[in-house]
Formats: C-alpha cells, structure tokens, sequence
C-alpha cells in the first residue's frame, strides 16, 4: 500500500510526541491502518529551534505545506484562532482529512469547519481536544449515539482542579494555591485561560454539542473562574462533607416548551461521595448521565504531550483506514438545533454564608427575603455567636435569577453584615 | 431513505429494551443514522408470552427471521454458544450486519463469525457484551489505536463484585454474602457462571484480544472464582489497606524473546487508594494502561436491561450508519498474533497467612523456604501469639509456579500448621 502523507501542523508538547509516535510505532500503525503512516512535513515558527525531529521536515511555511498534493491528512496541534482556522479551511477544502486538538476554534467556529469538511466528504476529528488522552468525544459520539445523554459534569481543566485540591488539601487561600502551581508548572505565566474558564468553557462547548446533536459556541457557555473561591468556602464545603470543584456542566432541560441545553462552567460543591470529587491534581474526569446507559465516569490524564499525542493518533488511525477504505466517519450532528437556556433560568442548589447581627428576628428577616424570591431553603445553620456569629444556608433547587434576586436583598438587609459566599452544589437531588 | 430493517434474536431482559428504545428513540435515531430504522421481526423461543411488543413481530423462527431478503441487520440478545452462533454466521454469511451482545460465543468462537464478517464485507459490532453500558471495546479498538496498551484490569462481573463488596462491608463469609446476592436477586439460581469467573473469563478474552490486537478465547484466559475467599481474606486485607476484588486482568508481557499475553480472572487484593477500589456493588469499572495515554478508568453500570440495550443502540446506529454510506467500520484487528503467557509465568505479588508454631526459628525456616523458591519477601508481621501465631508475608514480585511451589514447601513444614490464606495482591509496583 501507498504510504498515507501527513502534514504536522505546530511542534510544541503535543506535536513533538506525535512525531515521536508516529515514528516508533510505525509497524503497529500501519498494521492497524492497512497502509503506512509518512510524516511528510512539520511546520513550525522557526525551524532551527527543533533539534529532535529531522531537519528535511521542518518548515516554517505552514500554508504550503498543507497545500501540498501530497498530502492526505493534515494534524493540527498549534492551538489559537488564526491562523490555526485558515490552514485547517484550506487542508479541508483541499480533500485532505484533518486531525486537530485546537479546543478553542473547535467552539468558536467549529461549524465552518464541519460544513468545509462535509462538503469536501473528508474527514474532521478532534479526541485530543477536550480531556486530553481521556476517550471522551468517540463514546459521547458513537457509543451513545442510541441514547439519550441527560447531563455531563466535568472536571476538564488540570490547572483549576490542582489548585481547588491543593485548597482543599491544606486550607491555602486561592492566591497562595495559585502561586504553588504556578512554580510547580501547572499553571502558566498569565494563567487566564484556565483560572477564569475559558479554557473549561470552550471544552463545555464542544461537549454539549455532541451530547445533545446541536451546535454550541464557547459564548454559549456560562462561565465563572476560580478566582473567588476564598478559604472559607472550601471550609463551609468540608462542613457539609463536599469538595469545590470547578465543573463544566451541560445538560439537557426538558420543559414542556421542548429541550432546551444549559452549558456552563463555574465552581461548585459537590459530595465527597461523587465520583468526581476524587478526582485530584491535574487529573481530568467527566460524568455522563444518560437515559438508558445510567451514570457512566471516565477518568485519565487530561494534559501532557504523550497523552493527548495519545487520543490524536487514535483520530490519526481512524481518519487514514477511512482513507484506505474509501470511507468517512460520521459527521457533525446537530440536527437537534436546540436554544441556550439563559444563566438566569438554570436551577441548581446554593451554598450561602452570611455574616449577621447575632440578635432576635434575623433568621426571620433573613428567611423572609427567600420566601419572597420563592426561593425554598433546605438547611439552615448558625455558626459562630455575637460578631462572629454567621449564617449557613443551603437551597433547594432555584433558578439563577431568583437566587441573585435574594442575594441583594440580603445586601441591603441592615441585619446581614456581609454575604460571605456564594456558591452553587452541585451531585445532589435538585429538591 | 428506505428504512433500514432490523431482526431482534431474544426479547428478554435487554432484548426487550432495544425493542423500546428503537421504538421510543425512533425520530432521533433515523436523524443520526440518515434513514429510518424499522423492527421487522422479533425472534422468541416462546410468541404467546411477550405481551410487550406488537405480536405481528413475534415468530419462534429465527432461522426463518434472519433468512429474509429484507432485513439490513441482526440484532442477537439470546446469549451462548447454540444456535446464536449457526444465526449470527447466517445473517453475516447473507449480507446483514450484525450487532450482538454475546460474550461467551465472541470468547469461544470469535474468530469464526470475524472472518465471515469480513469475507462478507458486513459489521460485526459487540459493545454490549463486556461491562454492559460502560463505552469500553470503541475505545480500546479506536480511540487508543494508536497507542500501545500495557495493561487493562477490569471489575467486570457485578455479581461477585457485590458479594465482595459485602463481605467487606459487614465481615460475612463468603455463604452468607452469596445468600444475600441471591435473595436481592444479585445472583442467579445457580451462580457458577458468575461466581467460578466463568462471565468474567469471557469478557477478559475479549478485552485483551482487543487490547492487544491478538486473538485470545475462553480457553486462554487462567480462571479462579471467588467461592474459596473467606472472610479471613477480607480482613487480612484490611489490614493491608486493601480490599478484595474479583479481577479480569489482561497484560502484555514483554521478555527478550518478544511480547506474550496474560489473560486471568481471580480475586485478588487492590490498595484501597486504587480507583478500583471504590467501584461497589453491582457497577463495572475498567483500568486501562497505555504507554502514552498513562492511566485511564471506565465507569458505570456492567448489566441489567436499560443500560446493556443502550451500548446495542449504540452499535446499531454505527452499523445503520455504514450502511446508508456504503461502508464498513474496522474489522478485526488480530495482526500481532501473540503468544499467550502461562499462568506459572506470571508475575505478582502475593498474601500470605501461615498458621504457625510460636517457637524460636519458625520464622527462619518459613523464610528459607521462600528463599529456595527464589521468591523475595517485601513485609512479614507476626499476629497472635501461642497457638493463634499466624505470620502474615506480602512477597515481591514472583512468578505464579513459585509461588505454588513455594506453597507446597510450606505445607510440608512441621511448624506451619497450615497455609490459611494466600491470595494476590494487584494495583502496586510489581516489585
């Protein structure tokens, strides 16, 4: 068999273990694939910076590369817009098949992508894209394309979830916690994209359209960081036995209006009974809860040059036996066209601390605002006497709106001091 | 589109599922398949005794049902060897694709219906028959294609995985915990199939065919139940920090000589810090070891009715998909054709309880035993003292003909009463 030519877009942490594995297990691979694998070129910025691959690869023109007759699949693990979207539009409209991990223009423009890829009937894969090594995208899918997905919770960003377990671990505030992963390498220099969600955000997008066969973009997605979950938070979570984590939710909402589909991303509490809540470090897991399949996790490393090297070349395999066969994959789905639920119209449980008068009539006064935002409270604490004396309060399940409705009446209530914290619960009843 | 038209073999616990689910789903799967599906005929044993489904669709003749020039797919729930296996290669023989949930003929006899699948150029899809809903077989046959898996260690039968589970909550034996399975309907009226690892053994043979692109049977795969683990076991193990778990264990064993494979069912030990661990009752949970993806787990429910139909669906709408485009999905991949490791050659650790005399020197003597098997001791710690002396011994890394030999030197020696328990310890470094 001819060998299948590959154009390795970018050379970084991911792109380096790809070559390294398209290389070393070239036997098994073509093997796997009827045909053998040929890294025919790699685009980089500047090409004498790559000693470990071989120089006659190396260019720095990314565009002719990818415009080559030659080649038949094109790998893209630059990450970033542009020009990430002009060379995967060209290699498509090329005939060439293509592999990206690039979660970002996945959910800002993936529709241009998959309408170029299915009308030039080539093939367009992205495992690698959200949870790195983890095979999440082929199950959600194929393995469930018979079922009705209901909900799926994940933790889907590394660097948050090192930072909320290392919080967690040792009562360190949010700066502190930060500051350890960012000497540790598990966060970047302007750490941005992961401590505010974008990076979440963007991998709740690309879930939520193929849970629900729709088309979701990343400013779709509800999306709240890390940055304000203070000490005390992670301690009022330890005090109902929950952890905080910070999750990217989407879920199908059934009304009698029809679907609808919440995406979000925001910190949570959630069980320490929940399979999720285990999950440390820079560990990824994602939870999905469908009609007929029940509650399913899967788990694994959900960063690293080796491991999401991992889930593009089990997209790499796939999309070249296409090749060999003639054949493609299944497409896009998102014939389901579903709306966005507004943030405000999301019903979840609230986790309140509020700083109040220790004095008669203040938990009346206090309750008495909930009532009138029908928002049904389902467990009340006081801690703490005199000045330090501080109010505990869990919700039954309450839209967004109503709940930030209630929150600045407590504010301007002369009673409550302070409202200390806020924060969703989430892997619990909704009542 | 022409509807696609589907044989159901079996309307039982899952067979009467996908019956409601291609019914119920009908709009939503037609609109990921590109053409409608349409159950032609249901094959049972009995007719007059399915009031569940239209009785237009029944006939006891499933020869007859899988021959028709109509039908596009055969969907088989029977289970066992005959006449699934006569069906299956008639329908693949005949053209139809075939979705099927059949461990125990895909463990004895898989190669026979792949090559037909082949030499047909149909599908032959089996999700459902290991871990029930739990998406395991696409992934370790495409998302992890371009890896080299090392290790796959499965809770893979939730029967014996709730009476460990309770023979671990509540200290009972092995009797009594199977009593309760049975009683809540955990267990069948004759357990064997669960209890021996006979269920378990199946699906192990097909994980690690799958995982190692080698075709492996029943017949290769080393099988104990869990029928001789006492509760004596259980706390043993607890004082380990462990807990017992009935394994289905695939390896890939690499010597000078080239890879072989290990393919084994038997109880053994697991630290509780392993996310196996904490996989309870009647759900699945599924480890996988890759070299670059690193560590991965599958979660959720193993079996019953809902969830088993929805990994079926999710093969149906796969092949309804090939169909429609003309193509075909990734047959068998059996290239590697590795040898398979005998269970004298493996390599774990072991537990060890000994009965023994509380005298000078019996240490010494237990010790050089091990030393002339060449099998390393890791900890020894004594318990009880007079005639309750037992000496608990964890080993290093030994291989299993060691071991037994090993065994056998110890039962022979005057001051060891008696060999109380031994058993496997899985999940720490080997050695």
């Amino acid at each position: 068999m001819k060998p299948l030519k590959i154009a390795l877009l970018g050379c970084g942490v991911v792109g380096s273990q790809v070559a390294r594995l398209v290389d070393e297990q070239s036997a098994d691979l073509a093997a796997r694939i009827g045909a053998p694998l040929e890294l025919a070129g790699i685009a980089v910025r500047r090409p004498n910076r790559h000693a470990d691959v071989p120089p006659g690869l190396l260019t720095d023109d990314a565009a002719g590369l990818v415009a080559r007759d030659d080649i038949d699949l094109v790998v893209e693990v630059i990450g970033g817009i542009e020009p990430a979207r002009t060379l995967l539009l060209s290699a498509l409209e090329g005939g060439k098949s293509v592999v990206t991990a690039n979660k970002a223009l996945l959910a800002e423009d993936g529709a241009t992508l998959h309408d170029a890829a299915a009308k030039a009937g080539v093939d367009l894969y992205y495992e690698a894209s959200v949870a790195g090594a983890i095979p999440l995208l082929r199950p959600l899918r194929e393995s469930l394309a018979g079922d009705r997905i209901l909900r799926v919770i994940g933790i889907v960003n590394g660097t948050t979830n090192f930072i909320l377990s290392r919080m967690d671990a040792t009562g360190a505030g949010f700066d502190e916690a930060l500051a350890e992963a960012t000497a540790l390498g598990y966060a970047e220099a302007d750490p941005s994209a992961d401590v505010d969600g974008f990076d979440a955000a963007a991998k709740a997008a690309i879930l939520a359209g193929l849970a629900f066969h729709t088309r979701v973009t990343a400013a779709d997605v509800y999306r709240e960081g890390i940055g304000d979950v203070t000490a005390a938070d992670v301690a009022g979570a330890k005090a109902m036995d929950c952890t905080v984590k910070l999750l990217a939710i989407c879920e199908r909402v059934t009304s009698e209006s029809g679907d609808q589909v919440s995406a979000r991303v925001h910190p949570a509490m959630i069980p320490r009974s929940h399979p999720l809540a285990g999950v440390g470090d820079a560990f990824n897991a994602v939870f999905v809860e469908a009609e007929a399949a029940g509650s399913l996790m899967f788990y694994g490393r959900g960063a690293g040059g080796a491991p999401t090297a991992s889930a593009v070349l089990g997209d790499l395999v796939a999309v070249a036996r296409n090749r060999v066969t003639g054949s493609r994959g299944a497409g896009e789905s998102a014939y389901a066209d579903l709306p966005i639920l507004s943030i405000g119209d999301v019903r979840t449980r609230y986790h309140l601390a509020l700083d109040v008068a220790d004095q008669p009539g203040v938990l009346a006064a206090v309750a008495g605002a909930f009532a009138d935002e029908h928002v049904s409270i389902s467990t009340v604490r006081q801690e703490g006497r005199g000045d330090a004396a501080t109010l505990v309060l869990v919700t039954h399940g309450a839209c967004d709106a109503a709940l930030a409705r209630t929150v600045r009446r407590l504010s301007d209530m002369a009673a409550v001091r302070r409202v200390a914290g806020v924060l969703r619960v989430e892997g619990m009843a909704a009542e």
